[in-house]
């Protein structure tokens, strides 16, 4: 191997920008083709598509460019010696300040005042700071870890959901439970953030029967999945007043058609899954591969290493 | 002097819900006339009418329900063995999160996705939290310190501008300036955030100059005053788009007419002073009555003193 194919790593998929070719050149690698390359930046694309590139390949390290890489499950099995590294963690904390703008948004009515002409002090709002509100988050997730630190200087009690309530919480929180317990730890909630991924197990898991244990004039913020919420049950509790607001970065079907009802609903707010924008996420992507190149160059161990048996 | 009158609180001024009244007694006085009262919970009014209030009576200890008690200097200088009890430090903390909720609602362009009626990811957002940009807050009193603990996982550089630098400032902040270095603190910022009191020094001190100093695609938001705003500099620098955007709670004058053109300005996002609402603002007080007169009657230290001698 010549020295320079010591240094040699892929780049492949749509980077229109050259971000992540110029994130590999600065971090000291040289972009090459597959074949003679040690690694592998995966810019997007299809699942299976990749899977052929590295069929013959002799990649040590692909860099995949999302957080959820459960679609690479079978490249995983078949290349077990490669480390597989995802974008795990690097998008946690803008989706969380999305969702805490949301929760602000509502609670102080920022979208009411925007869309008033003259001055309107009755509109009002509710300061969360220092009201000790129950706040619970769907999910335990890199959003939610990110969400609750973010939240600590607020004074709030915070619930957290998680699927295993065993693993714990790594930051600030009052209490954690499992997702058996959604509904209890929703009870008397005065905000719901919803950060869950869609899985068959969370499929419409938030719905009537949840939403109505949250205290009345509660407020729901989603920049999860737009199907975890049951669209009837939403619809209804805000038309009711039971729900105050909901901020949804989130919808299903996605992009909302035109003509959806939740576009024209007072109580209803939406950022057009605009919580993780393009143009940053590109740029923490390429920060990330600039990083991780130099870390492999280096021999060192790698950033957001996937656990290929769980594909997570 | 009887049992009851040893505990006697006079309430005077315009208190509709009674809140103050409550409180007193919810912490063991007696509500009574003011000639028979050892302390007076004051709900507003004219200061002239609390000064010839105190004439001839014998309270020692007046609750004040502002944080700014300029106007009560002369009946402070007039009963300097009275102690003085403010608001100061009880609204703090709202009003500074009402400015995060207008910052983060212009960063994230939650105001253009709420007038919109169609998915739009194209307007996309810009997230503080990481990005190392430069804020600086204008002011170092309670605002400033409660937006700075609010601020401080976000990972942002935070510089603050106050009267008198040599004070210090008791958050998490990169850099504080005095006054005079107003402009060179905002050299670069992404983001302002005007904090101020009205005052002869602080009347106009954002202007063109300072306006121009901050990074191209900057945001401004004002929780302080409206006159300390050069209003022909902030509209003509928004207009320009060297601005992307203003969060006003305040305004000058207020209410602000219904033919404003910042009503209409895209870029401009006003709140009809609710960072503090009324709400709210009866709730908090209501509970530092409570407290203080607990600790009145228990010859303990009271919350929110005055320095007669400063007036604040």
């Amino acid at each position: 191997m010549d020295p320079a194919a010591a240094s040699r790593i892929a780049v492949v998929g749509p980077d229109p920008q050259g971000l992540l070719a110029a994130a590999v050149t600065a971090a000291g690698a040289a972009p090459g083709p597959v074949r003679e390359a040690r690694g592998l930046v995966w810019a997007g694309g299809r699942a299976a598509a990749l899977r052929e590139l590295l069929t013959g390949a002799a990649v040590e390290w692909v860099q995949l460019p999302s957080a959820g890489v459960e679609d690479h499950a079978p490249a995983m099995q078949e290349h077990p010696d490669v480390v597989w590294t995802s974008a795990k963690g690097i998008y946690g904390p803008a989706v969380a300040e999305h969702a805490l703008a949301l929760l602000l948004a509502l609670r102080r009515r920022v979208d009411v005042h925007a869309a008033a002409r003259r001055w309107t002090p009755e509109a009002g709002g509710a300061p969360l700071v220092g009201s000790r509100d129950l706040v619970t988050v769907l999910g335990g997730g890199g959003i939610a870890v990110s969400l609750a630190r973010l939240l600590a200087p607020f004074d709030i009690r915070l619930h957290v959901v998680r699927r295993d309530a065993s693993g714990g919480f790594p930051a600030p929180h009052e209490r954690l439970y499992g997702q058996g317990d959604l509904a209890a730890a929703c009870t008397g909630a005065r905000a719901v953030v919803v950060t869950l991924p869609l899985t068959d197990r969370t499929r419409g898991v938030v719905d009537a029967a949840v939403l109505r244990r949250l205290a009345p004039g509660a407020v729901l913020v989603n920049v999860g999945r737009g199907a975890v919420v049951d669209r009837a049950a939403l619809l209804s509790l805000l038309d009711s007043g039971h729900l105050a607001g909901a901020g949804l970065d989130v919808t299903d079907p996605e992009p909302l058609p035109e003509d959806d009802p939740l576009w024209r609903h007072p109580r209803c707010l939406i950022t057009s899954h605009t919580a993780n924008p393009d143009t940053w996420r590109r740029q923490q992507l390429a920060d990330l591969v600039r990083r991780n190149t130099a870390r492999f160059l280096a021999g060192q161990e790698l950033l957001s290493r996937v656990d290929p048996a769980a594909a997570y």
